[in-house]
């Protein structure tokens, strides 16, 4: 099994290759795409999580290609799945995850999966189960997919080469604690990308060093700044996109009530707003989806031309479909 | 966005185009079509609500063209969706409705949406967001691919000139307030269709006076009758078809306890009985299915020849495989 | 609808049926077939209880053949479906189920249904309903999609004339009461096969009589032994198939407590274990999935090389796909 190449993380991925597979996905989306060329093979998509875009634009990219999709969602008319080593199961879960996802592997003939809870360590494990390529669909620690969405998306606004335009990622006030897999993909694809990035958050909700160490290091191959910001007008200031997601505070998991406070009281004012798009160089409004209008965004940012949020939707179909076609040998 | 043609009311589209949609699946059904005439294409399917017919009708009318469906069950596996305009996402609904709506659209070649409680401004609203047609699965005020099914099934009976027939809508009891889409429909589709029409229900059952004037004035045009009975043995007389359904009192919103009372305790002898059918001249019996066995009508009824709610059923994939080559320039 | 030919027991196929079928099976499998053959086709699958394998297998047999398939989940986005004759249906199940299959069978070519507590004059019944092939997905006394699986993988292991070789049913703890349709139909699979069949459990968990004679008659067809041992360690000497399965107790139905104690308490020390393999013939391990590690079997045998329980999964998409060939005469 140990040959087969999973799309876990875009690290694993040269700048090249991720750039092979955009040019792919542009010209896809530019045909308006529609085949026969996978004909017969079957992507399965097992989520312990809920979805809407990552299940449809999967479902439609592999029925663009002719081929067929099967959905696996653990606890909705599927078994809830174990995911420990070694366990011995005498509670409510009724499989292991090692059963399921070499079962799934004989059928399918790539398999999604999406764990919010899975970190780097439990994902490897999952893809070291598997024995057709393992698709990411967002872990703990990454979103890839949303990931080569907004690099196609900076392509289309800024060209391959966006020397000198600035990136900014703004953190965002919610009710709930969210993960980091889309700060850290963001930041990852943004600084890989060549554009100024800028960091804009709270100093609780500074990401995780190796993070920022990483994205800071391609800045500098690229010869583009890095920086980090905690006012946040004075992060907008010339901006040419502003990226907004909320997350988690990285260093409160220990002290929920705390985070909790000042993510929805004392930073509730850190919703983009007009004004705050105002200090912007024309910046576009990007954000993955589902968005809670009024708390991240206010409606005038989101149903201005501005925002882009759609388009980044639609273009995860496309990339998506450049990457099945990638992992079957079609393109 | 403005030039796409939805499938919203019956009302929209003219009698001469509906005949038309029929004469297709009438062909279609003689036929036992199936092609790949739109292979490649994706039919999105949104459901707040079951389904059972709606989502395997569909399914299933769409793979016989060759094209792919997908499934959207907000709550269930996919977010849940706000519907109101400029409201503050601080609660538990994840994702606006017109992000979803103008997302889905980025991916599917159609898309229906189920949404028992949609008024005909917010699915107006909806399908605004659309880049896509929109097919009404059944909103609060109607079931119009339902009504193509009924009109398929009442040309199969009478022929396309049923002029002298008379078609019953008879309301019955339930123990669950329910919804008027399908007798809006129903009575829509009856009075268009040339049939004497005759609405029996108790007086509290009254449908909405817009919808009965509107009824009223199909059938004058026609030079047929309409009538209102609430005499449930009288208004069974010489019937051809009675269409049974239960559906709450319009006029009694604000009083529940006594609506159920009503529904539940003072009309429950309305449920179709075979005394009851021995009033007609052998007419059919319809129902748009789920159906509450003798509760809505006797087993004797449902299990006699005289019931046709399978054979309305089954058209649904018919005249749905007509709307989908209609709305995809097929036909 | 009398000359349609379901598939709802293995008992009601000759042996030189299944054999065809298994041949034809196993020249898919060696094949990796894939083909159009069944393109335009629908396969409906409905499902009372929840399903991995079956659902995904299904899913991708009918995908090989270039045929789509239709989920229906009754409860979980469809109707709750009551099941009962005559039923007064005022309480909260919407749908009966003999609207439900007379009307899915006019849409789908061919109609699974898992429901486990479907008992033989309930699956007959359902299949009175259906105007197409019904397959039994399990219900409460058999699963026999399962059995076709196990046989291939015996024929795998043994060849066609197995005679000689010695399978053993193992009975295991688990927290819960599982039925005995999987026990019930790898007895019956076994005697079939021409294999020595001993069936080893504890003296409370002896599987009805009718199927144990039933199982006795087979090998006697075949010259071959059948035995019931309930010293779990004489059992396995000289297996050369261990089949481990958890079932309730039949004869304790009216005495649950005591049935639990038993089950999870007195036996609990029946998990497979390496020293129980040791003792075997270099024995396969069989498990139909799911299986609860190290309540059922210890992880030393379920990850060692003699466990051939994911190629049993594999092969229920192979068996599946000669089947649904079968059944719509393409085969």
């Amino acid at each position: 099994m140990s040959e087969v190449r999973h799309f876990l993380h875009l690290r694993d991925w040269s700048d090249a290759e991720l750039h092979g597979l955009l040019d792919l996905a542009a010209r896809l989306k530019t045909e308006g795409h529609r085949s026969r060329e996978a004909a017969g093979k079957v992507l399965g998509l097992l989520f312990f999580n809920p979805s809407l875009r990552t299940k449809v634009s999967f479902e439609t990219a592999a029925a663009h290609l002719g081929a067929a999709s099967s959905l696996i969602s653990p606890g909705q008319g599927s078994w809830s799945l174990e995911t420990g080593d070694g366990v011995v199961m005498d509670g409510n879960k009724t499989e292991h995850v090692k059963e399921a996802i070499q079962v799934l592997s004989r059928y399918v003939d790539t398999l999604g999966v999406r764990a919010f809870e899975a970190d780097d360590a439990e994902l490897a494990r999952m893809a070291s189960y598997a024995a057709v390529p393992l698709i990411n669909l967002e872990s703990a620690t990454e979103h890839p997919c949303q990931g080569l969405a907004d690099w196609l998306t900076l392509r289309e606004l800024f060209g391959p080469k966006p020397a000198g335009k600035t990136f900014v990622l703004s953190w965002a006030p919610h009710p709930v604690r969210l993960p980091v897999a889309v700060p850290n993909t963001a930041l990852e694809v943004a600084s890989r990308s060549g554009m100024d990035v800028r960091v804009v958050c709270p100093p609780e909700y500074v990401p995780d060093a190796p993070r920022l160490e990483a994205a800071a290091a391609a800045c500098a191959r690229h010869g583009s700044r890095f920086d980090l910001v905690h006012d946040q007008a004075t992060g907008f200031e010339g901006a040419h996109v502003v990226y907004a997601k909320s997350w988690g505070a990285p260093a409160l998991a220990a002290e929920p009530e705390r985070e909790q406070a000042l993510r929805w009281e004392t930073y509730r004012n850190w919703t983009v707003s007009p004004e705050l798009m105002a200090r912007t160089d024309q910046a576009a409004f990007m954000h993955c989806l589902p968005v809670r209008r009024n708390v991240v965004v206010a409606d005038a940012v989101l149903d201005s031309p501005a925002a882009v949020h759609i388009r980044q939707a639609e273009n995860r179909m496309h990339v998506q479909k450049a990457l099945l076609m990638q992992l079957w040998h079609l393109s």
